[in-house]
């Protein structure tokens, strides 16, 4: 079940409230998630009791981003423990929630292992719930120290890349706070070069059909202090004609052994159009987004969405009037392709920044190597 | 002055409602558009009455496409001259309603042209007003016969570039009958096809910021039973790398005498992704799009439209929140890049087609020729 009550008041909102938290009020552990569906509008929590309520949750995009639904799978498996409910039910329905993202169903399986492993100890279910939060809240602060250190190999890249500095960066959809127990990915790197006073200008795409940034990622940007400017995304090439991308800077849902890139739809046109004007066009990820069971690009499946995403207009305030939740703008019956993430093959990405340094070119033993780095003595 | 009334019924949808008219009831003549910003929600005309009522039908893209807002611009200095307004005066607001279409001015001028020839042979203002009228209708006229020789010259070109038929054809914009006297340009040779059988899917380009192939173009393959789906112009990509594209058809509004073209934004990331895939872009346009006076794509002004359009939301049925009309989506205060065309080097144009015969490869005298063939005599 869920229930959601609003958060306002110029306080909460220069605190910043948090993309997830774990609270235990008397009534029992809650999971607690910013609803991005609502921002910029509006700041509304939604409050999760049990796992059914998280799924909802991912599956309506109101917690969303690879990171964070990694992190959002262990508490929910965490949460579906200290609830008393069935543990592995709770588990299969949440990594199957959605299918692109690797690290959703990585973070379920961090959880339900401890939960295991404590049963498989000898542990009352109790000792069980305790070590799948603990696992979860590890997993939360690793990935927090994960973006920060994306952040600082990412910015030595780009210097190295760009000596001159000043840079202007194009990004796509959403990579910052709102995705991760940190600051994010890619959006995380934009922000080390603002701090540094290195960033010139962020290039934000609105992120066609949810407009993840035009009202996500604007919105990081602005609560930093950023130079940013909104733009469709069918406008970045006219940036580009111009000279004035300096370096393409996004995050991934998956990438395979061979360095093929799942994102947001719309990366692979940035891709092939960075190549095409000789502008660098930068993944950064953390390691667990690698996911070296899947071989190379054709092997990743791309999750189809609903086409009244594209076939209707939603945004917050937007009243519904059509079966999608939405106001129709095609006429009725107009059938819509939706892929939610496209694939970039690994010869069109400069370089994959991770936590633990960045490979490029990107080759499948760079990638290995790094993942050997980031997981000693797994093989993976 | 403009005033306006809803169409609708099935009677007047399966005739169409043609995209403008010139009307005489008793009152005087009025012009009579089709609002395309009401579409296809509602079919709702526009009645002017004076210049000034259609710049702002101009402006709003109540009507728009280049071939008929050269229709609409003679059509304008005819309605002046008819009603006895300053004819000068009414030519200049209307050249100016729009700066990146040619056809605009030269529709405008047509007409402006007329009327002084028949003042200066003498006549009185009612006989240059009948000479305004007569020339915007030969234009409109001319129009209508250029659509079907493009269709066919295109329709020719598409069989010979891709003989095995079955073609699936990327677009983007709207350029069918609402942009014509006709059928159109890029839309009138995929119609050619349908009516031949070899048009197995159109794809349609939603066209942010402004939607024209949501709304415009779904709507019109819908009118006329062809297969077509609907993507965000950032799925284009996926398309592409499926190999589920055989050629991008295209319009222009302003084509430079080197064969750079002036089109819709996203127009050119097309390009550049049919020229990595190997697929034919084809561009589709009367020579009256064709400019000799601007050099090349450098000397294309670029029209700058309202951020509005990006950080707000609008569509038919939409409440107005936003100081733009719509309601906002990025965060209060947010700067957006928002240039309505884009220009594609000669280059990435596999070949340009006119009412004249197709142009390929891309040459400033193989453009000059065709320009010729259509304007014998005045050495342009």
């Amino acid at each position: 079940m869920a229930d959601q009550y609003a958060q306002s008041g110029e306080d909460k909102r220069q605190a910043g409230i948090p993309a997830i938290r774990w609270e235990e009020p008397p009534e029992g552990p809650v999971l607690v998630l910013l609803d991005q569906t609502r921002l910029p509008a509006e700041e509304v929590e939604l409050v999760c009791t049990d796992a059914s309520a998280l799924v909802e949750a991912i599956r309506s995009l109101a917690v969303r981003g690879a990171p964070l639904l990694g992190i959002a799978g262990a508490y929910g498996v965490a949460l579906a423990a200290a609830r008393g409910f069935d543990v592995e039910e709770a588990a299969t329905v949440l990594a199957g929630a959605r299918p692109t993202a690797v690290n959703l169903s990585l973070g379920v399986n961090r959880a339900r292992a401890a939960y295991g492993a404590a049963l498989a100890g000898g542990g009352e279910p109790v000792q069980g719930a305790r070590a799948a939060l603990a696992a979860a809240r590890r997993l939360h602060r690793e990935d927090a120290e994960a973006s920060a250190r994306m952040a600082g190999h990412g910015l030595a890249l780009l210097d190295e890349l760009l000596p001159g500095g000043g840079h202007r960066i194009l990004t796509h959809c959403n990579t910052g706070s709102l995705v991760s127990g940190g600051e994010g990915t890619a959006f995380a790197v934009a922000l080390a070069a603002h701090r540094a006073g290195r960033l010139r200008r962020l290039w934000v795409d609105e992120t066609r059909p949810l407009l993840q940034g035009a009202r996500l990622t604007a919105w990081e940007a602005a609560r930093s202090g950023m130079a940013y400017t909104l733009l469709t995304d069918n406008a970045a090439g006219s940036l580009f004609a111009a000279g004035e991308v300096d370096a393409v800077l996004i995050g991934a849902d998956r990438i395979a052994a061979d360095g093929s890139v799942a994102n947001k739809v719309g990366s692979y046109p940035l891709a092939v159009l960075a190549r095409y004007h000789h502008v660098p066009f930068i993944v950064v990820a953390p390691v667990t987004t690698v996911d070296p069971h899947t071989a190379n690009g054709a092997a990743i499946e791309v999750e189809q969405r609903p086409g009244s995403e594209v076939t209707e207009v939603t945004a917050p305030q937007v009243p519904v009037t059509g079966a999608g939740g939405g106001i129709p703008v095609a006429p009725l019956g107009t059938q819509a392709y939706n892929p939610a993430f496209d694939v970039t093959p690994p010869e069109l990405v400069t370089a994959i920044v991770t936590e633990e340094g960045a490979v490029s070119p990107v080759t499948a033993e760079g990638l290995a190597e790094l993942c050997a780095r980031a997981r000693p003595g797994t093989g993976a």
